[in-house]
This record gives C-alpha cells, sequence and structure tokens, in this order.
C-alpha cells in the first residue's frame, strides 16, 4: 500500500517537473511509508528519488521503522557518546541525502511544512524548489478501500465513545470526566475487538454559553451545571484513520432561544447530510447550511466552514469551504458540522462523518440529533 | 508573566541583531502569549516587534485569543461566506504584518519551525532573517516561580496515574487498558483539586520484549502477558507544564538476565539522581550514567541520551547528552533517564523528574524504582 503511493508519486515526477520529493509533514510521511512516531522533537525526514526511498530518523525509532516501513536507505542518527560521530547529525544525513539527488535538480518539498532551516541547505545546494502541498492533499482526497475499512471502524468506535460519555452526563461531574466515560467505553471495546491496533483519540467537551462559544479548546475541570450547554466533540484514529463525532446537549432544558438556535444547527446539518454526494461542488454542500442558517437570520454567527475532509489528519483537505470549487468524488470522507455561536446563548454544532459512494452517502457515525433526545 | 517575557525578547533585540520577530513553533507561541490551540491546521503566527504584538489567527479561535492573551493586534481570518473578502487571507495577512516591520530590516525566526513558505515571503520582502531557535530554547532553560509551581503539581499528578496503572497491572489486560487505570485516577483527582485548570497528558505502555525495545511506540491492544517486560511511560501536563514519570516492570518473575539489565538501570538513573546539581555540565551527568552502564558491558544497548529538560514541551533543552558542555543552573527541570535496550531481553528505563536549586535537586516525581517492587 505505501509502496504503491510511492510508486504513484513517482509516475507524476514528471507532470510535477521533479526529480525528487523530501516529506516532511508527519501525516504525510505516515501516508507515504507507514511510520508514525509518538513526538518529533527528534526530527524524521523521507527522502524518494526515481530509484529508491530514504528515511533519516534517530536511532531510538530504528526498531520502530525497520518494523513498520520498508524504506531502502536508513540513516539513523544517534546520541550516545559510543555511537555519535562528527558529520552524522541529522543535518549532516540531510546533505548526504541530498547529495544522492541530480544535481541542480528540482525537488518537491512541502512549502508548509519543510522548514526554513532545510530549505536553505536545498537552495544552497544548487536545487530548485517546487511546492508540493497541494499535490500531497490532493492525491490524500480519495481514500482507498484499506483506508475506508479503517475510517469506517473509527466511525463506530467514536460513535460508542460519545454515547457514554453523553449518558453519563450530569450536572457536578467536569469536562475532562465527562469525557472519561466515553474513553473508558472506547478502550474497553478496542481492546476486545483489535488486538495489536494503536488508537489515537482526541476529545473536549466545552461547556456553558462562553466555552461553547470558543470552537476549539481543551477540555477542562469546569463542573458541568444544570441548564449548561455542551458540545461533546470527539475523534477517534484507529491504525492511523480517523473518524468524527459531536453532539451540542444540555443538562436541564435550554432556553427558548436556545432551543430556537439548536433546531437550525441541527436542520442545516440534517439538510447537507440528506444532500451532499458525488458530483457535487464542495461550496455547493457549504452552501445548503449557510442559506438554512442564513434564512434564520443567524448568518454573522457562523465562524467556519460547513465541514471538512477527514483521514490521517484531524482535518485535511478537501474543505467544504464557501470558495472551494472543487467537485466532490467518490471516495472522499467528510465531516459534516455547521455551527454557530451566538455570544451570550452558546455555541451550536452537531458533527457526523460520511463516505461518498457512487451508490449514495454512507454515514458512519450515529448518535440521535434531536433536542428532546439531547437533554440530560 | 507573558509580557515580560516578550519585554525580555525586545531587551535582546540589539544583542540578536534584530528588529522584530515572528514566532510560529506552537510550544514558543504560548510561553509568549499564554495561547495554545487544539490543532494547527489553521496556522497561528505570533509577530513581536519593538512597539507592538501581532497575533494572525482564525476566526475560531478569536474569543479563544481574547480570553488567553493581550496581543494587541489580532488579525482574525475568516472561512465563511459572509466575512472572507479578497486580500483577507493568512497568507495576506502574514505580508500586511511584515509591514509593520522596519523596511529591509533584520527578522528573527525559528529557523526549526518557520515554513518555506513564510520564509520565501520574509525574504522577497527584502528582510534578513536570523535564526532564534537557541535564543528561545535558552530563555526557556531556566523556569521562574510561576512555571516551577505548575511543574511540581504535574509531577504530584503524573505519580498518582502511574502508581494507579502499575497496581491494577495484571495478565490479560490490553496496554492501554493498563493505561487508562492511571488515566482515571488522574482525571478525579484534577477534578477534585484544580478547577478551571487544563490537563494535557500522554501515556505509553510498550510490553514484552519486542516493544520494550522500541522506547516511543503509541499504547496498543496487546494483552499483557504472564512474565512480560512493560515500560509505563506517562507525562501530566497542568495548565500548561509538564513533568514525567516511567518505570520498567514485571508481570510475574523476570529472568536472571532481565533482572541483571533492569539493576544496572536503576543503579544508573538512582546515581545520576543522587549526583546531578548546579553547577555539573550537561555532559558529566550524562557520563554518570553512561559509565556505569558501561562496567556492566552493556554501553552498546544505550540508545539516548541520559535525560532532557521538560516544562511546555515533551522534550526540551537542555539535554543530558554527552556532547552538551552547558553548565546546569538554579531553575532547569530534567527528566533523567538512562535507557538500556537488549535485543531478545528486553527495554529498560525508568525516568523522573527533578527541578536544580542552589540548595540540592528536588525530586517531584516519585514511586518505588527496585525489582522486588516492581513485580506485579
Amino acid at each position: 500500500m505505501f509502496n504503491q503511493r510511492i510508486n504513484k508519486l513517482r509516475t507524476d515526477f514528471s507532470t510535477l517537473g521533479i526529480d525528487a520529493a523530501i516529506i516532511l509533514n508527519f501525516e504525510n510521511q505516515f501516508y507515504f511509508s507507514g511510520l508514525k512516531a509518538i513526538t518529533y522533537s527528534r526530527p524524521i525526514v523521507l527522502g524518494i528519488d526515481s530509484e529508491t526511498t530514504h528515511l533519516i530518523i534517530p536511532s531510538l525509532e530504528e526498531e520502530h521503522a525497520k518494523d513498520k516501513t520498508t524504506i531502502e536507505n536508513l540513516y539513523v542518527y544517534h546520541e550516545t557518546k559510543l555511537r555519535s560521530f562528527e558529520g552524522e547529525s541529522y543535518l549532516d544525513y540531510f546533505s548526504k541525502l541530498l547529495d544522492h539527488f541530480p544535481e541542480n535538480g528540482r525537488i518537491g518539498i512541502e512549502f508548509s511544512s519543510l522548514p526554513v532551516i532545510l530549505g536553505n541547505m536545498l537552495t544552497e545546494k544548487g536545487f530548485t524548489l517546487v511546492n508540493l502541498d497541494k499535490h500531497i492533499a490532493e492525491m490524500r482526497f480519495v481514500k482507498d478501500e484499506e483506508e475506508l475499512k479503517l475510517i469506517r471502524e473509527a466511525g463506530s468506535l467514536v460513535s460508542i465513545a460519545l454515547k457514554n460519555s453523553l449518558e453519563n452526563a450530569k450536572a457536578g461531574i467536569t469536562e475532562i470526566e465527562l469525557d472519561q466515560f466515553g474513553n473508558k467505553a472506547l478502550f474497553q471495546e478496542v481492546a476486545k475487538k483489535h488486538p495489536n491496533s494503536t488508537l489515537d483519540f482526541f476529545v473536549m467537551s466545552p461547556s456553558g454559553v462562553k466555552r461553547t462559544n470558543m470552537p476549539h479548546v481543551f477540555s477542562n475541570t469546569r463542573a458541568l451545571e444544570t441548564n449548561d450547554i455542551i458540545i461533546h466533540s470527539r475523534q477517534v484514529g484507529f491504525n492511523g484513520y480517523r473518524a468524527e463525532c459531536e453532539r451540542t446537549f444540555f443538562i436541564g432544558e435550554p432556553t427558548s432561544e436556545q432551543a430556537k438556535v439548536f433546531n437550525i444547527a441541527v436542520e442545516a446539518q440534517a439538510e447537507v447530510l440528506k444532500q451532499i454526494k458525488v458530483g457535487m461542488r464542495a461550496s455547493d454542500v457549504n452552501e445548503i447550511a449557510r442559506l438554512i442558517i442564513a434564512d434564520a437570520g443567524l448568518e454573522k454567527y457562523m465562524n467556519h466552514r460547513t465541514g471538512h475532509g477527514i483521514g490521517i489528519g484531524l482535518h485535511e483537505e478537501p474543505s467544504l469551504r464557501f470558495d472551494n470549487e472543487l467537485v466532490l468524488k467518490e471516495g472522499m470522507v467528510f465531516c459534516v458540522e455547521p455551527g454557530i455561536y451566538v455570544p451570550d446563548i452558546g455555541g451550536f454544532r452537531h458533527s457526523d462523518t460520511v463516505i461518498l459512494t457512487n451508490e449514495g452517502t454512507e454515514l458512519i457515525t450515529e448518535y440521535p440529533s434531536s433536542l428532546e433526545e439531547l437533554v440530560f
């Protein structure tokens, strides 16, 4: 699978006008090699030329890299007295790797990820830099069957986790404790069903009017209160591939203003989920939600797009944005999550993950969406 | 606190030979502004000149930024039809921000973090780039009292979590389930003691001979077996500041070879914890562990340094490496974790976090280290 992707990129070398590529972005490294590290505080560099593949890694990732990848040339840099030698640092190896590339060649790099320190080394050696950001994002647009299988399982897992957090919600517990109910259920489920697999998870539950108006904040130890509004937001990554499910809910009855905005947000999401399909433009999908919210007089309270692609990345292209004219294809996966954030009333957003197929959309996350089912 | 740090950096402008700085690294952004985002898939840029501060942020972080920072100029980029206008993208704002800086000036950037796309914009506008990586790392070397308070609390929390995972270890549960016991205890403790605080946590428990030889792998659903060796590794971040505690332990009795290597690793760590102090060189600290391990004939099985700084970062400078001649100062914080990784026998590493003071070292994590106390 990884070698197929590398070969696909090589096939594109001539169209892209490049002789080789350097991959720094850790999601893209995983996409092409299968290696994902816990931390990149010790840098990892993937190189791909027309003949071979190169990986610069710290010694403590050597076994991990051999276990996960079939990269041909490993450049292992060390940090112990016994094994560290002059001229064998990560930057030295980067320089050596570049010596494999055609002199004065054109090298594809990710302009949004490659740091200046490496960019400078490339230009000082006489290479011309070509931006691969868009091309690799596009390679990742459409998921293959193997990827979809993992994403479907992630969808099932994230739904289990969300259900367990929501159904244990009550006044007095903290945001972090709320998250824990779902985490526990998730870990038990994965342990039971999937020996030797890897789980990433992300969860946040901003609660109360002020915090739900901040779409991206870490869960904290604020205790839920009676009549709180909460956005419980989750992602699960199963063997590297993700799905997302989010629900806005209440402890006790919402105010009538909250109920009104809630229902508009739900309607906008439901209508997008109903209409989104292969052949539509991303901008038209965004427009479905925007019109519903604008008709209710709430457009000024939208502060993000209707949704985004998901896969290896938490957010990835394609973006369901008003200005994205891309035509949607079979195998794309989207989180649909129009949001409305009204000061002094609250933030409102559900999210579900769908796979687009030529036969229709496949909703891979599930939990009830209506107000009566989201009052605890 | 954040403004003091910004002013300190400004005071250093003349020594550094710069007119302004761009901060991209998210740890450094937190250090100077107090803002930490859930994800940087929508870029965030911090600019500091001699007069004022600038922050480029996506609209969904606007409230969050106003809540956490006192940055003077916010450049909010939008993604909705109502609010997005030509010339107001993140890159457009970056260009506008640069127009505030002195013409043909010298701009400090993090060469290891700033991506080529922004570096190119800077050079195309005629600015000269100066690398701030080292200077900012050095600013973060020594922690102030406020930072130490948070790190101490993180140390207490990580110890509670580790204890709860270890004391629930048994054959049949998975690595992920092992982690959960500690997570649950941690979340309960934080919720009880620290209203409105934020928690980051990291945990991994590679188990068995093969996986303990890979120092950095995500916990997976491998079930623990009788006679397994496990490295349980944790970090907790409390309101942004971290501490680390790790223990190697066994389910049932280790082999005599495992016991031998275990005891050497424990001795090396204990000796470093005993001797490390203000005024020593980092390389000499590393040497204490290296000599003990080398004397036992195990030097070739070391594959990383004896320890690292910790604070905002999971790993940060100063590094306790054989080639780091830095003299240690009061207020530095280190994770001490010499490791030995022997193929077919296992990986062995304990880690504890210490604060250096002029009066001695302050150990802020705790759990027994000896073999008899680490067989479950």
